[in-house]
């Protein structure tokens, strides 16, 4: 198979490309812990034939599609929002143009803002492309949680990303544990599977504070060992998530293996039916989406 | 007025000593930044004695009574908690000695544990003797939130310190301006009624974690200006508190009167009748209180 295109996710902390064929299939692969933080504005180009130049040097010039925060203020170029209910036409009909090196255009996807249920603003950049992707896979309406350092709850109703809302459970978990009083003087730290059992219990019938300083008292009374605090912390954080219970029917979970294996045992506690998909594979079936869906002879 | 004994809270990092009349007034005092984690256990007779050698040189040994976390396992000596419910007279017949470099024995007060609302143990030390003062100053059942790092809300009756949760709330605040994204690149924070009002409008209503981001996105849509962050996480936080309503009638709050203002503008808000009371008043009436019901030979 021939490489024909290039997806590529550039976060704040994290470069990655994937060679794709036509088909949609990845043939290779760059990943470097080059985030865009690192780049200076004027430098994105540069930067960015470099990180590449692998490809370039057997390939020649592909066109370039990107999402994530490379579209932020942040980034090489900033992008509007499209505003939810947005469609992958939508999201493939606002694309940005940055010029590459070489002179020829990269495009960059629209992020998707909403208004969440409780009347508050909500952005994502990046994660619109793992729905569409999720949406090519398992072609019907459906409920899913992106999660992560900031979780998205999202709603895919009639070929749109409906609406969604964000957890800030990764991040709340890395702050709690590393600079609250729950995380201090610990020894080393193992998952437990009924530690995190009892958070989720706690975690999803309870207002989150009103419960969180039960990290301290249940090491404090030896109800849980103090080398499983951090999994009971994840417990009660995972099981916040579910405190409002909008979930009907199957629930999705689109991200990495290893956290996935944490929902996993929240939802059979809650006996909430989900599947887990890989987010690798909704990203690059999303960009294959997008990339299939626009006008490609503008790069 | 004659000098007749002393009260002290020693906490991790503060050292506050009061030099008390017989009829429970307060003549003087000394606060220093000397917490006990600070002290290696076996100085604090030392240390002590150091602390408050310009009343030694002027009166000689007096009664010494201390309270709070001078008592834990960080502190001079680790003394149990008493169960709620707890009266006065379980605190004061619960009390356990150190030796002073003088000889001399120094008493200190029991902690108060308790199991929550939701099932979850409980501990506290310090705050149980501002709930006796606070009973000293209103002399009737009362509901009140002891606010600050970890916030206690409790319910006196009948008599005893019935039960009571931690909130972590001024330890969530720190931890999310300063270590989280919602505190990162903001310029200069100022104080703001409307910003902190619609903090707690949301908090107050939705699950915490849920709605956490917005401090982000009304900032990313200027709906709350980068100036008023800080006073918008504070109102969202505070608000959370009262998520659940279990407050009838009137409610005291004790604390320092800088952050009881922010509390009282959520409780106007929220039409909750309240009454702010000074902590240290609490704090010196309980400790008298306890004084005087104890066997004062034993010093």
């Amino acid at each position: 198979m021939n490489p024909s295109w290039i997806a590529v996710d550039w976060g704040t902390t994290n470069f990655r490309a994937f060679l794709m064929s036509d088909g949609g299939e990845c043939l290779d692969r760059i990943d470097q812990a080059k985030g865009l933080l690192s780049v200076p504005q004027a430098q994105f180009p540069a930067v960015f034939d470099l990180l590449i130049s692998r490809w370039n040097d057997s390939y020649g010039d592909l066109p370039v599609i990107m999402a994530g925060m490379v579209g932020s203020q942040q980034g090489w170029r900033e992008v509007p929002y499209v505003q939810a209910p947005a469609s992958v036409q939508d999201l493939a009909n606002n694309t940005y143009s940055v010029e590459l090196l070489s002179g020829h255009k990269a495009k960059i996807v629209s992020g998707v803002s909403c208004i969440n249920q409780f009347g508050n603003p909500e952005v994502m950049r990046g994660e619109e492309i793992q729905l569409i992707g999720l949406n090519e896979i398992i072609k019907e309406d459906f409920q899913a949680i992106l999660f992560g350092t900031h979780s998205k709850n999202a709603h895919w109703i009639n070929g749109n990303i409906d609406s969604y809302s964000t957890v800030m459970t990764g991040e709340l978990y890395s702050v709690l544990v590393n600079h609250s009083i729950l995380g201090k003087s610990l020894p080393t730290q193992e998952f437990n599977k009924d530690a995190f059992i009892k958070g989720v219990d706690i975690g999803h019938q309870y207002p989150l504070n009103h419960v969180l300083f039960s990290a301290r008292t249940f090491k404090l009374f030896n109800q849980v060992s103090e080398h499983y605090i951090h999994a009971y912390i994840s417990g009660l954080l995972i099981g916040h998530e579910f405190f409002i219970s909008n979930w009907l029917g199957k629930l999705y979970l689109v991200g990495s293996q290893k956290l996935a294996s944490n929902y996993a045992i929240a939802l059979d506690y809650l006996n909430i039916d989900f599947d887990v998909i890989d987010g690798d594979e909704c990203f690059l079936k999303g960009m294959t989406k997008i990339y299939n869906s626009g006008e490609n002879d503008e790069y």
